[in-house]
This record gives C-alpha cells, structure tokens and sequence, in this order.
C-alpha cells in the first residue's frame, strides 16, 4: 500500500494550503475571460477570469453588486515587450493569483466577499488577512468593491 | 410556419459570414486564456484565447509547430485608464476578433494556417484576403507565424 498512499499524498500536496481561509479555488487557469489590464505604474499585465457564475453576471452586465457564487481570479504577471514586437507589452514572470468570491452571508463582516491570494509559480498562500485587500479596494466600495469594467464582447 | 421561419432565418442571420473563405468559429467568447498583450503604439488591449487544442498545446510549450486542429483568437479592444485607477489600462470599445486556424493540408499554401478577423460590435466580415494577416506576420515566421509566447500560469 505504501506506494499508493505516497502518490496520493503527493496528488494532495500539491494543491495549495488555504489563504485568509479559503481554499484554494481549483482549475481558475482555464475559466472565461472578463477582462484584462496594464497597470503601468508598476508593470503589471493582468488577466481576469470569472467561474460560471461571474462570466454570466459580466456578460449581462449585472455586476452591482455581483450575484452570491461570483468568484472573480485575477492572474498577474511582470510585463515586458515581445521579442519581435517590442512595443507589445506581454506577459513574463507569474507574480501571483489574487481572489474575490462573492458570498453575502459567510464573508458578511468583510462586505460580502472572501479575499484571497497565492504567490508565485509555487502559489504559497498570502495569509495576512483580507484588510489588506480591502484597504485598497476602498475607492470602488460603490462598485462592490470590484475595480474591474467587463470587457464588451461581441454576441 | 411563417412565425417559425421568421425565427430560424433571425438565428442564422446572428452568425456572421465568413471571412477569407473561413467560418465565424463560434462561442470563441468563452475559449481559456492563452496570454494577453498591451501594443502601446496603438493604445489597444488583446487577449489571446484558444481552443482546447491550443489551450492543451500552449500549457504545455508544444507551440513550434502548433498541432492541426489548433484555433487562436485574439481579442482586441481600445484602452484606457480605469476610473478608478488611471495607470490601469484597461478594455473599452472592441475593436476586433482575429483567427489563425491550423490545418496543414487546408491551408497547406498559406503556411498552415487559415487567416480570419471580423470587425467590430457586429463582427463584419474582413474579405481582403490571408496577404494582409501574412505580410504582418512574416517576422515570426520561424515561430510557426505566431507573435504570441504563451503566458505561464501555475499549475
């Protein structure tokens, strides 16, 4: 048996541990697009991608606030120019995966969402709490604390 | 019959025509994220997003030569800084959504791959032929003609 067990200790490991207490939200790399931006204060390109739930709140346009199930990933990398297109910023090193999943009644005291994070290509937990996410989600609190505009996409 | 008719014609009349001899491939909207890219010299956002050919290619860095069966679709909008937060860049009006479709016996004289874009909101099709896509995309040439380096995500 020890080899069996041994596989599925490893399959076990390598999800990654939980961040502010959430689970980690499995197989986000291939949900739906809503949006994408470039922070070009610090060189970021990010991608935001939405469960079911979110991508048909985006779709309609019914995101004030977005329904409870909502859960919102936001993929960011370092941004450099291509090789043979030097002016197209695109995506390099992974820096992190950063999480809003809409729950009104578990996440009540911290406005309706769960805010989580994981680092790097390893994706190790950020466990310093949701204050931090939330401070800097202040100015869009009239938004539900979503910064992101859905992208328009042709029906 | 008439009403029932009126209703079908209305449904087909919803999938744009081809472009460049190639049909619209439909529910592209929905397709996972291969990379995103900001091109800075014309202001606009994309998103690379793939079949799951592509998808199942491009995680796994078998992307020179792309396998047949492989269709990119690159989403391109207009940017411009969030409300909220200027140096964001972020969508705004869609400018249009361009195809590259791999097969090399069907498009065995134009490297492989089928070239397609439709324009705008309501996806017209671009009828000027594959030339146009090709003569831009000649530099790559030696990356089986794709500009894109997949983005890397965490598994």
């Amino acid at each position: 048996m020890l080899p069996l067990l041994a596989v599925l200790a490893s399959a076990e490991a390598a999800t990654p541990p939980s961040s502010n207490g959430i689970d980690y939200p499995t197989g986000w790399q291939e949900w739906a697009l809503i949006a994408v931006s470039h922070r070009t204060d610090n060189g970021t390109l990010r991608a935001i991608l939405g469960n079911d739930t979110a991508v048909k709140a985006a779709r309609a346009g019914q995101t004030n606030p977005w329904p409870d199930g909502t859960v919102l990933a936001k993929a960011v990398w370092k941004g450099a120019g291509l090789e043979n297109w030097s002016s197209a910023v695109a995506p390099k090193a992974f820096v992190h995966a950063e999480f809003m999943i809409k729950d009104s009644v578990r996440f009540a005291e911290t406005y309706g969402w769960g805010w989580a994070r994981w680092l790097g290509e390893t994706q190790a937990p950020f466990a310093d709490g949701p204050q931090v996410c939330i401070s800097c989600h202040t100015p869009v609190r009239g938004r539900d604390w979503v910064f992101t505009d859905p992208a328009p996409f042709p029906h």
